[in-house]
């Protein structure tokens, strides 16, 4: 139980960390080094994660072990809902988040949600690039704590 | 498996984020804001794992405590050795400090030790404050990845 906490609390110390420690024009800044941070961590647990594994067979199935193996060792619970355009756009939805569930759920504190979810958009970019797809991944919350992560697969 | 270095990587990139933003003369203040990062998740963790505990009986109790659940919740095993003088000094040695593991185990990295233990020594001071102990934690590498932690109780 307090194993599952730990994640969360250090990644909630890093955001108040990152974010405190730099003022109102760095905002864009924080987030991208929150973002890069996460990459890294991506990167290297996706390596760990998939090493006995076989290749995925396409970007589905990639995407399917996000939403279910890699979300579970992040998170502990899967994805929720996972849809796609059949075009290289994928939408992972979370219904609960367990970031967001940290910080209060009026809507005015909206404006602090970005903060939370730049570094599991990095997370997620991490571990796609080390599976050799290269994307972009940002995040989007409507009803606390809910929340969509969109991924734009990049093709070369 | 995977689960178990989460942790790991998030704590070695906090301690890459801050020590590489900071230059030479700043090393003291990264070094003291990753003890109070770790003060702080250390007052959460241990609120969340005592919550249905008695109280300890006393410090050596809460010692045992610390070497036994609190790290293995943070570091998958117990401290190896507990010694202390019956008078307010309590020295935990683990023979094998997971985050010493991951960096290189030659004589010249030896100065590279403590950044990774701040945040250790802050997570164990943090853990005792919760639980009614007011400490002063230091952090002593004799040979990688052995370290020691001193703990030196404050009386009021």
């Amino acid at each position: 139980m307090a194993d599952e906490v730990l994640f969360e609390l250090l990644h909630y110390e890093i955001v108040s960390h990152i974010c405190n420690s730099s003022n109102e024009e760095d905002k864009a800044s924080s987030i991208s080094k929150l973002e890069a941070l996460g990459y890294r961590i991506g990167l290297s647990l996706v390596e760990r994660l998939t090493k006995d594994n076989p290749r995925f067979k396409d970007d589905l199935d990639t995407m399917k072990f996000i939403c279910k193996d890699f979300w579970m060792t992040l998170y502990k619970k899967q994805i929720d809902n996972l849809r796609t355009n059949h075009q290289g756009v994928y939408v992972l939805q979370d219904n609960r988040f367990k970031l967001l569930t940290l910080i209060s759920q009026g809507k005015q504190y909206m404006d602090m949600a970005p903060r939370y979810l730049a570094m599991p958009c990095g997370l997620i970019r991490g571990a796609l690039s080390g599976l050799g797809i290269v994307s972009v991944v940002t995040a989007e919350v409507s009803a606390m704590p809910a929340c969509k992560f969109q991924i734009q697969i990049q093709r070369l």
